[in-house]
């Protein structure tokens, strides 16, 4: 059975543009958001704490992808739908629908990787496998 | 030949996040914009204009896909060049580079149609034929 | 009484900075929508029921101020509470704490108008006097 | 004599919410990016190097004000004139004017201080005296 985790948002007046819709960079953000959230919820720790403890600082994406299906505005709420997809080594794949209600706005995709500093470069940062604690604690 | 332009941006403290890099969804924002710019390059009238003239009110994206190869931090100048890869008969493709100097950090690609507002719902949208003229003073 | 509303919110990876703390310019965007959500609480329709009826697209700022206590980091949860400090004939002052549990991280005030579309350029907007149905709903 | 410093920037779609204006929470952003850059014309090195080698990640802001004359919309070219009005002790006083040509366009204050890391917790930050150095660069 595959794990899923749900956040809800009343969209704001700020995250809509002069077309009075989402802009659509934003679900990026909000995607990002349910990511983390996801891991939370299976009791993964913050990345302040991973970074001190192995030195993994989050999961930035290596891949996004989005298809927008309907449009939404202020006012409104939506849910954002997040599961991992896949599992690979050194990579993973989080699939995110937000919906208003019944209606699907948009599905995403973002490949990620754990990713620590840089050694020769702590301004740069480099994948590292998978954590088998942590892909235990989310499937 | 395809016609190709370029955005050039600073990266500013505030596009950055506690990984000390750029929050990827920030890429979005930018390519929207190296997008618009590249129809003003093209001689396009900003969006209000042609709203009032053949109801258009902007390309919004249907789909968005990037890959990202290499993080960039705050005090970096980057830029983005823009090309339209593909002409659809009601949807096209936007392709963008952002690079440091010779660095490719982010490869993003997407769709987009021509929207005008929904008759029946004026908070939604709907897509239209891409415009000849607007397609010709582009290509 | 003076009425209060309190909008709930968890801090995003997304909403900090390389310090690691929330970048404070995100603080204005939660309190405009902290105003918003309290004009809701009071019953008034949203700004595109008011425009279609009144005309009124919405309560611009025209002063904004902030002092700042304490920092947040992602992860953590924080509150923003909001009254009306004082309504005048043409400009009310909202008033907003930002708070983590029993510390309050900032406080702000926003001098805020009711605004139409000026019809001499309808990209530009003009204050009204406050509509007196709204300043009795909101005290 | 007071230095001054002016950056330039192009409004962009998203910077602007649906009463088509840019929404004001972005000038707030911009501000920090023309602070940043004052300090950057003056020869100050970035935040990174200062943490290195004085433990100073910036200049946070303890109380921010700004005055909202007129509106702005995509497309329009703006420019933002900083300078620093003030230097105390322990925090210093910036002003920024946003201008379109001769249009002022918001006038903003911001108190700052410089900041290290709290040595009792590194997720907050504390206030230090005001570096010789960088107060003899920037005046």
């Amino acid at each position: 059975m595959t794990r899923s985790h749900t956040i809800h948002y009343r969209i704001a007046f700020s995250d809509c543009d002069p077309a009075q819709i989402v802009h659509f960079a934003n679900y990026f953000r909000w995607f990002d958001t349910a990511s983390r959230e996801f891991f939370t919820a299976c009791g993964v720790p913050g990345w302040r704490d991973t970074e001190r403890k192995s030195g993994i600082i989050g999961t930035p994406v290596v891949d996004v992808q989005a298809r927008f299906l309907a449009s939404a505005t202020y006012g409104e709420d939506i849910e954002i739908e997040s599961t991992v997809e896949r599992w690979g080594n050194k990579s993973f794949v989080m699939r995110h629908v937000a919906r208003r209600g019944d209606t699907a706005l948009v599905e995403g995709r973002e490949v990620r990787v754990f990713a620590v500093r840089d050694p020769a470069d702590p301004l740069r940062i480099k994948a590292v496998p998978i954590p088998e604690d942590i892909r235990a604690a989310c499937s």
